[in-house]
């Protein structure tokens, strides 16, 4: 574990446990194979990165009351629901280190569960009786969905763009996340410039979270990451760095990297070749750059709060985002 | 088409044309591909039962709005949704006399397509700002993913029981166009008891339409069906007919019932010999005296209402549910 992790862990702990109790209690099926199926993935050890986020985001706009644990829990039952899609979708094999739902239950109950799990979080949204709050909850699911329908239709492309490729991981992850912030604000009924600056905060944290996420693809060491490197490039997920080398390749190294690209079953020695492409062309860096601004401005939206713990965890939890090592 | 059909049809037309055009103006999604995958079943002939369900609630407690086609839109949407996973699920071909939709467009797209139309539904529900209806809009949905899964962990389980049967379709059918007629009261800010009367209204027609769909699964005839006859058996949904004879089926007629449920690959013959003993049983009876309970009950709770047009077709409606032919 880093020391970036440890230091989070420690101050975050008890929000963690109270999330988890709430995610817990608030996934109640009818189902005993509902709960099972659902289970198998909610508690795998995931970040709870999200209802963290729900969770501080109230407490520095000064709220606090028993039903935040669980509304926070809606955005973990959203993000774990188009996982299990996901997973189902790009045919994966493993997740945080273990088999993934549909190869234990079967593709019909993981497709149902996922639904189950959407409904649940609307469910729950729909407790706050905020007019505001449910809207950004729909909202977010409906671009979620458009984002992985996107990333579908640009699968395996190498023509895709850098702007492509934002506005998808902006849909696909961003989204969930700025709302996440956005809506903790809201419940807190933070005034209109604090719930912008978490918004904005959660935005620029989701485009980090999710291109570390892609640099990790290429960089991590796969009995930490839980899944094996270069499992993007296996499903024709082009990122970042490599649409970054892609258009700087002169012509006979983009063909080569086209070539690995095309061929789902390329050899450890293909990928390595492509990482030292990446290298050569600077993507994985150049990842890391825009990764970095991004990071800069999520931290720089949380300037209008006064000096807190909680906004020192916000700090540590953005660049925890893009440091991590899995 | 049926003198029934055709009466209901000439009342219905001005309200169903406004449905159509809601159904158009919003599915608005980002992408073109999801409009031509979501359009390819929503645009398929559907009978609109819900949506038209949700414009004569609200008509008959005396609520006109231009928002009401949008808001019955929504109902339509979930019910494609859930169609569209399902036929994901069941690996069905046909649905509506055309190829189901993830043969077209893939399971992926046809997935998230789903997620996309659920979230959609969302979104417009959160649009009457009224937690109620929004409540009752997410319950839906969640109580529906159950019943589903409630259905597949029953699949070709020849104990099922009617008391099983009953409370899966309350969840995979009930419940839709139960919400449809409350959420309509809802809008129409009704007095409760109009509000519990079009509620109970909407529970009983659901089970009067799914029954009558099990019923035509075995009697209809394929080409007017739209998919082939005995699909139901080919999924090994064991339905009231059937669950009913092989209740009351002697051993030796028992066995032969459950080696053709048995059998995925049945044959005409094979399939033929199971109705006769449906017929032996009453099973096909049997289940039309239970639609016949529901109908009766479901137009009992429309008394409360004084006679109008509006009354008569939701008279109409239910008896349609019954006795349509596809």
């Amino acid at each position: 574990m880093t020391g970036l992790k440890k230091k989070l862990l420690r101050r975050i702990d008890p929000d963690l446990e109270a999330v988890e109790s709430a995610l817990v209690e608030n996934l109640s099926p009818h189902l005993e194979l509902v709960r099972q199926a659902a289970g198998h993935l909610i508690f795998s050890g995931g970040k709870r990165l999200r209802p963290l986020l729900t969770v501080l985001a109230t407490r520095i706009c000064g709220h606090e009351s028993p039903f935040i644990p669980k509304f926070a829990s809606a955005f973990e039952f959203i993000h774990t629901a188009t996982l299990l899609h996901d997973d189902v979708i790009d045919g994966a094999s493993m997740r945080r280190g273990k088999a993934v739902a549909h190869s234990i239950y079967g593709t019909p109950i993981t497709i149902l569960v996922g639904d189950f799990l959407l409904a649940r979080a609307s469910l729950i949204a729909a407790e706050t009786e905020n007019p505001g709050i449910i809207r950004v909850v729909s909202a977010m699911t409906e671009e979620m969905s458009q984002g992985e329908i996107h990333q579908l239709i640009k699968k395996g492309d190498i023509h895709i763009t850098e702007n492509e490729y934002m506005e998808i991981i902006r849909c696909k992850t961003g989204i969930l996340i700025e709302g996440a912030c956005r809506t903790g604000a809201m419940l807190a009924d933070a005034p209109e410039e604090k719930e912008n600056a978490l918004t904005a905060y959660g935005k620029h944290l989701g485009l980090v979270f999710q291109i570390a996420d892609d640099i990790l693809d290429y960089t991590a060491d796969t009995s930490e990451l839980g899944k094996t490197v270069g499992t993007d490039l296996k499903e024709g997920k082009l990122t970042l760095p490599l649409i970054h080398a892609l258009n700087r390749a002169r012509s006979a190294d983009r063909r080569l990297m086209e070539t690995v690209i095309a061929n789902k079953n390329f050899t450890e020695n293909d990928f390595k070749a492509l990482l030292d492409l990446l290298e050569k062309y600077n993507g994985l860096d150049y990842a890391k750059t825009i990764a970095e601004d991004h990071l800069a401005r999520a931290k720089k939206h949380l300037e209008i709060f006064a000096p807190s713990e909680t906004r020192d965890i916000l700090f540590t939890l953005a660049d925890y985002a893009l440091y991590r090592t899995s």
